[in-house]
């Protein structure tokens, strides 16, 4: 059976070396082999070293294993935060993290932006008394993302805050630095091209130091996946649970490839393919741009306005094989989401954009 | 490559058929559906009907998935205990649950039995002020196991206090009365041979009043996987965040394999190996069986002292092509253990044990 193109924004295409290495893990037992092993503490250390070089990540700062990145929204508010956190909200999801900041008991101060708008640096006001500043990179539900030089700039204006950036549906696109951003995550079934069930926590000593200066308090951190506890197994290259030792495994051989390709040039790829979707987008006659500043357009999931029931279009997409996203929440029928992730190839993207032409005659 | 005989104590031999289903959701994409899709939920739906078959769990009771069972030791807590747990320790998981309670500022009662031994009913005493008991039924550090009978008559006699019990090395081999025990939870790296990445929380409807009335009183339970916000999306065969899709849907195809072949026949192969494994353990020069009374030796996980240096034993043993866990913790160099769940055939035992015998030559 022919498979399937998907263009959904997370679970989304797989790596087109997914199933290669995939075969190798099973071949090599990689699913029965104990956490505890010296076989696992080389895989851990392996994919570490893959991450590190490609989004250049110092030294310093950890690679830490969750089962998602809706976890490490609960961990980072609980080993990061006493009080009060600030959260910049313009989407379902960054409104997903601002609201576990309540619901763990923090005050969570957040400044607004409506659907399918973003930020300009200008008017952001973080309060003095927040602890951590939790931005969104790419908002999933909206398609709006937040460019790098403004996060960049915003912790420069606030340097003893604690900065953590969402990035699960943008890495390894954004090219973060990681001497300014003391913390970031991801999920691997995005732009890493994997099956769901494994969260990718970057963080740094600060954030640790925090989350012992918080313990030493009394304050509950969490147990086993507080920061001090999965950073102490991780000196080891272990941690403290049994993990998805398989998907550690193959995010680091894909991370290899992507390494191979070189950053750069994946980066590149992205821009051109969402200038072919955006450019499009600019000319048809059945959907539109949804985000209207050209700045906070994401490189990663492009959304756009449709004319007609978003339904009946994505079906008659369907038909041809390739799978689109449909809007978000109460957008789920005015919208319609194509993932740009490095798993999408060009030929894809041109063939879906032909797709999308056929439709309109 | 020949591969291997995995009788590690978890992660484990794979399942038989575990390969054959995972083809299957490569050819269909099961990697790249959405979890918000009505073929997820049709997953979701088929798992937990075989898990229902497979482990007799009335349709009153909830099926739900974690990261690991370890995340579902720090969720019971939170959503099930206001002021106080009570933990029967006798090994390092056993242990490790307790303190996890106390890590979570909740007053953790423990009633401790030495390394190796079990407990009789007639001694456990049980405070009024328990909310929750936390039983283990199969300690995999020690091979100690509790009698499901033993279990059930505690809950008779505590019928008001919640119970949950740890079957994460046992799993599907004892057979628990969900009538009496309130929840459980394992983990698919164990019995069900599969790769690591998947909690599994079975509870029911006690337990979630329980974490209803916490809520409402106040008290943090948690986020996203607190046992309301995880109940309330599985109504709908929902997740609250991107689960592992393809070890839900692989759980669902080997618990299917289970019950075509039939709890039952599983539940007395599992008996005569361990009695193969018990049987020449008791003969041998090496070795001899850890636990002395024969009513708390485990079914599952078959721990033996060994006369010399495990390290030495193992390696001797691996030389063939199967691999036997070494002791936990302190015991590493002093005991092996030798899993024996449903994925080890017969045949599998058999071969071990003769391999075991030349070694005493």
């Amino acid at each position: 059976m022919q498979r399937k193109v998907f263009f959904t924004p997370g679970p989304a295409h797989l790596y087109p070396t997914f199933e290669k290495h995939l075969q190798t893990a099973l071949d090599e037992q990689i699913g029965s082999i104990s956490h505890r092993s010296k076989q696992f503490k080389a895989i851990y250390q392996y994919t570490v070293e893959q991450l590190r070089t490609l989004l250049a990540i110092p030294p310093q700062s950890a690679i830490l294993f969750t089962g998602s990145a809706t976890e490490i929204w609960e961990r980072v508010l609980q080993s990061c935060v006493e009080k009060e956190s600030f959260h910049l909200v313009n989407g379902a999801f960054s409104k997903r993290f601002y609201e576990f900041a309540a619901e763990l008991g923090k005050k969570a101060i957040k400044q607004e932006a409506p659907f399918g708008q973003g930020f300009n640096t200008g008017q952001i006001h973080i309060p003095h008394s927040a602890e951590l500043v939790c931005l969104t990179h790419n908002e999933t539900s909206s398609g709006v993302s937040m460019p790098v030089e403004a996060m960049h700039q915003l912790k420069k204006d606030n340097p003893d805050t604690l900065f953590v950036v969402d990035i699960v549906s943008s890495a390894p696109y954004p090219a973060l630095d990681y001497s300014l951003i003391d913390s970031s995550f991801f999920s691997v079934q995005k732009g890493f091209g994997m099956p769901a069930g494994l969260g990718v926590w970057i963080v740094n000593e600060k954030c640790l130091q925090k989350a012992e200066s918080l313990k030493a308090k009394g304050l509950q951190i969490g147990t086993y996946h507080s920061l001090p506890s999965l950073w102490s197994k991780y000196t080891a290259y272990e941690t403290p649970a049994t993990p998805n030792v398989l998907s550690i495994y193959l995010l680091g051989k894909i991370a290899e490839d992507m390494n191979r390709e070189g950053i750069a040039s994946i980066r590149k790829q992205t821009e051109e393919k969402a200038a072919l979707l955006y450019s499009f987008l600019e000319k048809s006659k059945l959907a539109s741009v949804a985000v209207q500043n050209p700045q906070h357009r994401s490189q990663t999931v492009v959304v756009a306005d449709v004319k007609q029931s978003s339904a009946e279009y994505l079906q008659d997409i369907a038909k041809t094989g390739n799978v689109v996203g449909s809007g978000y929440g109460s957008y789920k029928d005015k919208q319609i989401r194509i993932a740009n992730f490095p798993a999408n190839t060009t030929a894809q993207v041109e063939a879906l954009i032909q797709v999308m032409q056929q439709l309109e005659a």
